[in-house]
């Protein structure tokens, strides 16, 4: 119940803080007796890591995951599976400026009120860092996937007003090719550019990322209340600085008709359209699932801010640290991580409501 | 596990199908001692049920609240509250052409293939009649809020392309005042006519609703995966028809930068702007709460379609039945009662918190 | 959370009082598109109404079930299954001498102490009427349990000190043979006998029932806090009046050397001996489970006692209403409905172990 | 839902195998500004580790808790609190030989049997290593538990034959007095005495452990599944080799009459008896709580047993290893343990659903 826990079947119950000995989660409900790639998991890591680039921040760590139990001669053993990433450039310092005043759009005074006092260092808890262990579960979630033929395509699909007009799905390739993970390469160098030029600015901008899933099973997702697309929406929502959620036609469907909407069906029981993005009275139809995600400007910005202190009075923020002026693109992995932790679970659940 | 729930301390577990018994549920989790006032709760479901207006379907259903437990001399006793809302005006052989193909956009056949057959009278479980149950929870919900100073405005800001700009707090005399539930007499006039005119093409339009929170308790959310936007998503998302869900500064977010964005503190520890929707790190920091919920078109429409019969045959689905050339201003109090239940769960998790 | 839920994925969510409209609950994942025999429900709850002869209690009870959703055309659907038992035969001026005081060793104190308030009428919620619900909701998950072959055994072996020296699987027409549920004629007759003997003194007197489940199937059970056993003994103790459980050897083999325990296995894989009980690490093997659970003697007597007022004050609590002697025959089907909603829901749970 | 996890606000959920990497847990749940005393928690795992005494197994390890996060300048922050052990003297040689064949009353065939394979040295996740998680988990519990006032009294009352016949309160001092944990001196030497005996034919000995809670909060409980004493009994039975649970009068109330079981009311509100053992209706009244729990002789003896092969074949299964001839003593911290985690996420219920 606390809210540090993911799931019902494939389960991760996350734990750690931005400045303390690391961050991990135990996953339960992982089946037995499958052959883990380590090294795919360690790949997301990476794509998440800070310091890959000039436009993110030099906060330089380098996140390798250690497994602490679960797995025996390279296979899940059914129990579960536990892991750490120990933080390692943590410099405490950088911090202590902030012990005392409130960042302006953080989380430092809701969770001050919450629990009496906060873990000032970094966010503490409320970090970003923390989505580390959701894109180790998630790798774990896309092998099993993989396995059932299901892929993902996700990538960066707005950085502030630069938009990409197209909602395909791209091969990780192109997604990979720059260093916003836009697989569109002239929309990708508008967005660098946009990103170098607020870098400058000392300031941060918001950005959409978009995922389609193809080839997912039927029939995942439970009614009433777990449809598969609250459950999306759910993962995507509780990733830091996300401030909304559509699916298949998403907000351009409140200007649309019925007439225009509707997804006729086919011969093959596919749809001719795909407005209702792969999920129908909250159930997969097996044709692809797509969605988009919104995020906000990050809250640090390199510059001097108003703020308050803990007794109310008036301070400026000054800024320091190491911040990235643009998140969006190291969200890649952490927006599929959570599609595919959703995603397996209700695989799961379905299985095991059959008779 | 299996879906029909919501809430982990306040919760409702729903049943019911269209064209059965009726629709109900059991809320656990009501705190004991409570006097409820049974006629607001009956309001918010008269709000709901169809056949309010020229502009609804005529299927004229009473909706009448029936208690089964967890009363006693008027107030509540702290055990599983039951109840049941018998379903009355149901003419099964309205339905009984779509038994064997799928209509487009509907959940006829996501059931049919997860479930192996379904009850197609209706829609069955997947008839937005469910919502009935979460109207009489909310309305529950609503009391105890009420309570503790907290008020909700809920009210539609656009039908298709007509659209609402406002996003203020509107009482419920303004609200209530029109038959669109749209706050403003010249947007509402507005959607009335476009509603009419949709109406009349046999078609349907979609739709959009805005909830405003009042005077919110502090502290309510919790880290990482509960984050009280996270829940209200999800909440809102299981909501039929709903294909969107922002707070806050939502969708517009992603083209802004962090120093327009983030919200300065006061010295009294509010913030002079509220992009963050009264949710920061996930939870309440006191300020306004407001969202904004997409709706698709309904899928029901009066207009001859093409579709797909069980064995993938071609067929024509005439129109027929009774049904609502747009369902969002009755979805008013189905989106307040889900806000309603999030909060108060939220608000009962929160007691744990500190030693 | 609160309470009145039980299991994972076949999860009753039970609701009702004893004087209140009737008992009920809310079965969640029932796997759809079986054809559920209704007979044999009522079945069940014949064997635990009261009134079937004179050894129980007068109370009479038709206790007819009444199906509120999840069926159609005669099968599951794979949505919730809500029913209700009216109550019928309630005369709540019995109870009324009981408003202001508390009955020894009943619920009446507790209940109010938590709930500052409670429905006085027949106990209200802590009425062992609450059973009914369990009845049905076991009676359901007996028959997919039936399909897979396992069957059940459960009968009296104890009231008072009269004991059954056998712990065999017996057939169902040998343990219905006798009004106390004891397979064995000539400790049936001396346990009635002992009954009349208790109820002529206006007393009561305990008992215990052995379950022993034939044909399980394997691999039930999930390491390490929700053992088979473990959910078992929790569902059993949550009945009215049990006071103890065991499993296998139980208590006795505190006094037992491991060399004489352990159960040596035999070529097919089975074991020698079963003093696991069918179960090794939590998990099933295969093996016939049996368990044993002890009951206190109900405590509303026919005698005069003291007891103390709300306030504190002593008073003379006089014998009224219509009660049991001995509830234990009565218990037999709700301890094997108990004991097949366990062994249903971790049959379902189990199918999401290997992949 | 995976079974590795306890408790539904202060919930444990635990991790790791006896030879892996070690053994942790994550605590969701805990109340945010707590000072923890570590030292005291380390205390109890020291009662709880092997090689204490010649009575016990001389694997050796240290089992210091290392914590990985949720703790801030020595306080709880209300963030999850990870912790880890790690196994030190773990030597895999030793358990090659049972590597293709089952150990009599293991788990080693019903885990092969659940996951298709196993992690084969030293039981892995099915090893009473295990409950090392619990024992750091109930340590914190009982720290907050002992803020409200309770205490707990947990000591051996019976191994083999030799019975303590005494179910009282005994301070620390006096279980702590002996190796075998008896609070009376004369029965703890004739325990040591049949240890040595059993030990020395390379046999084991079961036992039986009480427990006694002073001073416990009252309205601890929820109806009607969560009784209280239905989740103490889980909490027991999942403990390895538990075969019997029974609380307040337990198995002898089955030949009691309610006359004389009937805990009559003092005008303190207090009851003359506690043959309820503090638990009315499934909710503490704040008398004493006390139970019982049975364990069986554990598994391994250091005698040649037949055994089968993976394939059925007949082997001879030859002793190795180190191993206790009699759990029992090590197992009161465990006991403890789960009976501190159980009454503390009851508490905080409790406090959840209160208005």
């Amino acid at each position: 119940m606390p809210g540090s826990g993911y799931g019902t079947i494939f389960r991760l119950t996350s734990f750690g803080e931005s400045h303390g000995v690391g961050i991990g989660g135990v996953i339960e409900g992982v089946p037995a007796g499958f052959k883990l790639d380590l090294d795919l998991i360690q790949k997301d890591l990476d794509r998440r890591r800070p310091g890959q680039s000039h436009l993110t921040t030099s906060r330089n760590e380098e996140d390798k995951v250690e497994f602490l139990s679960g797995l025996f001669e390279g296979k899940t053993t059914g129990t579960p599976v536990a892991f750490i990433i120990r933080n390692k450039d943590h410099r405490s310092a950088d911090y202590s400026s902030i012990k005392d005043s409130f960042r302006p759009s953080h989380a430092d005074k809701t969770y001050e009120e919450k629990y009496g006092f906060r873990d000032y260092r970094g966010g503490g808890r409320s970090s970003a860092r923390e989505t580390i262990a959701r894109v180790v579960a998630g790798a774990i979630a896309k092998q099993f996937l993989s396995d059932l033929g299901v892929s993902f395509s996700t990538y960066v699909d707005q950085i502030g007003n630069v938009k990409l007009n197209d909602s395909s799905f791209f091969i990780a390739e192109a997604i990979e090719a720059n260093l916003v993970r836009c697989p569109d390469a002239e929309t990708a160098a508008k967005m660098e550019e946009l990103i170098e030029k607020i870098q400058k600015e000392g300031d941060t901008v918001g950005g959409a990322i978009r995922c389609v899933v193809m080839h997912p099973p039927k029939s995942l997702g439970e009614p009433v209340f777990d449809k598969l697309h609250a459950e999306l929406g759910k993962a995507m929502l509780s990733i830091n600085a996300v401030k909304g959620f559509e699916f298949g036609s998403g907000f351009e469907s409140v200007a649309m008709k019925g007439s225009e909407h509707n997804d006729l069906f086919m011969e093959d029981g596919n749809t001719q359209t795909n407005h209702s993005g792969g999920i129908q009275g909250g159930i997969s139809n097996g044709m692809p699932i797509y969605f988009r995600v919104a995020f906000k400007p990050v809250a640090t910005i390199m510059q001097p801010q108003e703020t308050v202190g803990r007794d109310g009075q008036k301070m400026i923020l000054k800024p320091q640290g190491r911040h990235d002026a643009c998140v969006v693109p190291r969200a890649v992995p952490i927006v599929e991580a959570m599609a595919a932790m959703v995603l397996f679970d209700m695989y799961l659940r379905t299985k095991a409501n059959q008779w």
